[in-house]
């Protein structure tokens, strides 16, 4: 069912209020010793006892089998089906790092990497340079390449051999070719425009990456070049303000979610770096909006680093602070993931991801332990994540009734 | 999956029978004082004894977080998609009345209302004029104004200020503005076509108004002219016979339920207004039809009223007669409701609906309990109510294998 096309005349403003609270990571597997999942094994007794009051069931972040990106992820809790509102690579790379893009702005993600005298790309990541060698050579090439032709140029390293670039100018256009040519032993392909009104995009960075090697040549650096792509421009979006009238607000840390919640339209609230310090800053801008997205990170972290007992200790951490969610006089509270990521995998995964939802007007189910096994049994069932956002809507009594 | 789009190809006739019982607004949510729900609190032991026999589910009427009216809601459970089928509020005022809409009829919904000389609507209601008065004048005009330029037309009370109309005529379009400012303190509109086919339509209600107005000028009332507004046409339905190859038979007692069902074809059987008639009334046409939608209403005004123990004694009512489904012959009952008014909410909601099935072809579950939070554990999980159809007819082995 569309439901997106019958949200506009359904959706009203009223006082109440939303959290969503995002355990990035939340869901995991079992543990080839014990049999048990991180959530099963961790000591949680309030999240526990906030799912026996809860509706609980089991997210999916896209689709059976599909492990999202944090993009998609988020997309699909926010309401967006993650299939249809793609976000482009070189937006998610600035929005990461904490490069604010604007909406005339081209984001692109590079690499620097090293080419012999003839052009040929020898090293594709030139060696894996430090992050400390990347960060002095970006510090020059902004320095030296913040201009060109008019357009406002802003680089920044990500990581190792990885940067963000950023254009700022009229009539960027994603529509050029990249000059990376993906193998090793292959010359730098020159950027071309795959479309006439891409004319000035391509010559603009044409000139851009004459410069940097300019920049570069006198350096003692593998690095002597650039791979550029993942062109891309700010997505048509409708804001959470459009789309449900709803005032949003992140509290994050990460600047990834931070960048998310923009691209959506949430005003990003400064925050400290717990979740004791992000439920202070909901506590002081709880009069100011209709709907809190707070995002704890540490679960997917420890994930990502096969960390199953640091996954554990972070899940009891969040624990301990979490029961402060039921006086801060919300109408609706979900505490979720964007996604799975069991340690035993190394990464994000496909599971769907365990959901609870406090509720006036929910029907408290037979789950008493937070976990992948109870929430299945759930009476949410399993379900599509962007089912979870006209939940949270009608649970705050934001929806009409459809048809007479 | 769109299963509509294969249905015709596998769909075939046979001497199997269908039930479909439909207990209006069935589910519900927990009483603040007990924690147990309408469902939870009744005693209906002989409900009890069909789930436990039976394979039960929750059903969605439309999706996640949205709340139907009767219309979307029986369209989904009678299985079309109710946001792809969408019918006019027109066409549900005059079915809701009772008033047959035939297939070139234009039908509208109306208010009586009050304007000054300068045509400024001073009061959109009329005051509230009693359904007395609304009926005293609905005749008057009705018996002047009965035919505008060969149209012939209907006009009917609804309630206090409320009225329906219904045009009858060739080429009649609902393509015309309406001529409620929808503000007080602003003039009527004219009524426009909004294309070049809407022009005799648009000069057929722009003649009917006047003639209204002249009718009630005299008249000692605050009501002296009307606000129209819903234009709609019977929506293009396929009918159950041609999309299901079932001669169906609506036993119901609200008008309303039997417009839904004329819409899709069903024959309207008269009956008595208990379920003890109803279930006789189906007993005798039983040899004539191979599906049957018995309607029950009851249980729906109960929640909307936010009479909980009024709700209470309904399911208990039905319950003492629900028994009798089993000795009828039919290869497939359905119990289920068309949506969720749970008491403590005074309306319809969003919440899904419990529903069981019985048939030589379903496994029973674990489900003993005809509640909201049993169905949510038993084997058809929970799915959309256009998926209820499909179901059916596959129980009583009216789908053929798709694909070889």
């Amino acid at each position: 069912m569309d439901t997106e096309t019958i949200l506009p005349q359904l959706v009203q403003r009223n006082e109440h209020k939303i959290l969503l609270v995002v355990i990035d990571g939340l869901g995991g597997l079992p543990h080839s010793e014990t049999g048990l999942t991180e959530l099963e094994t961790a000591h949680i007794p309030n999240l526990d006892a906030l799912a026996h009051g809860a509706a609980c069931g089991l997210m999916m972040p896209v689709s059976a089998g599909i492990t999202p990106g944090s993009g998609p992820a988020h997309l699909g809790l926010f309401g967006y089906d993650p299939i249809k509102y793609q976000i482009g690579r070189g937006i998610l790379e600035c929005l990461g790092i904490g490069l604010a893009v604007g909406k005339d702005d081209l984001a692109i993600r590079g690499n620097f990497a090293t080419m012999d005298a003839e052009r040929v790309v020898t090293d594709r990541r030139a060696g894996r340079i430090s992050t400390e060698e990347n960060r002095r050579l970006v510090e020059l090439i902004q320095s030296k390449v913040g201009e060109v032709s008019g357009v406002r140029v802003t680089v920044k390293t990500v990581k190792e051999h990885r940067l963000a670039v950023l254009l700022s100018g009229p009539s960027l256009s994603p529509a050029v070719t990249e000059n990376d040519p993906q193998k090793e032993g292959e010359k730098l392909r020159p950027i071309e425009a795959l479309s006439p009104e891409a004319g000035t995009t391509a010559r603009v960075l044409t000139e851009f990456l004459q410069r940097v090697e300019e920049v570069l040549k006198p350096v003692q650096s593998r690095a002597n070049t650039l791979l550029l792509r993942g062109f891309s421009r700010f997505p048509e979006i409708p804001t959470f303000e459009k789309r449900y009238l709803l005032r949003a607000a992140c509290v994050a840390t990460y600047p990834m979610y931070k960048g998310l919640a923009r691209l959506v339209g949430m005003d990003i609230l400064p925050t400290g770096d717990g979740l004791d310090d992000q439920l202070e800053t909901v506590r002081q801008a709880y009069q100011n909006y209709d709907f809190f997205y707070l995002h704890v990170k540490k679960t997917d972290a420890m994930g990502e680093d096969g960390n199953f007992s640091g996954k554990v200790q972070a899940l009891e951490q969040i624990d301990s602070k979490i029961a402060a969610v039921r006086e801060m006089g919300f109408e609706v509270v979900v505490i979720t993931g964007d996604h799975s990521t069991p340690a035993v995998l190394h990464s994000h995964s496909w599971h769907p991801v365990p959901f609870m939802m406090l509720s006036r007007y929910i029907i408290p189910d037979h789950v008493n332990r937070f976990t992948e096994r109870e929430c299945a049994e759930g009476m949410l069932g399993v379900f599509h994540s962007t089912e979870a956002m006209p939940l949270m809507l009608a649970c705050s009594l934001r929806l009409q009734k459809f048809g007479a």
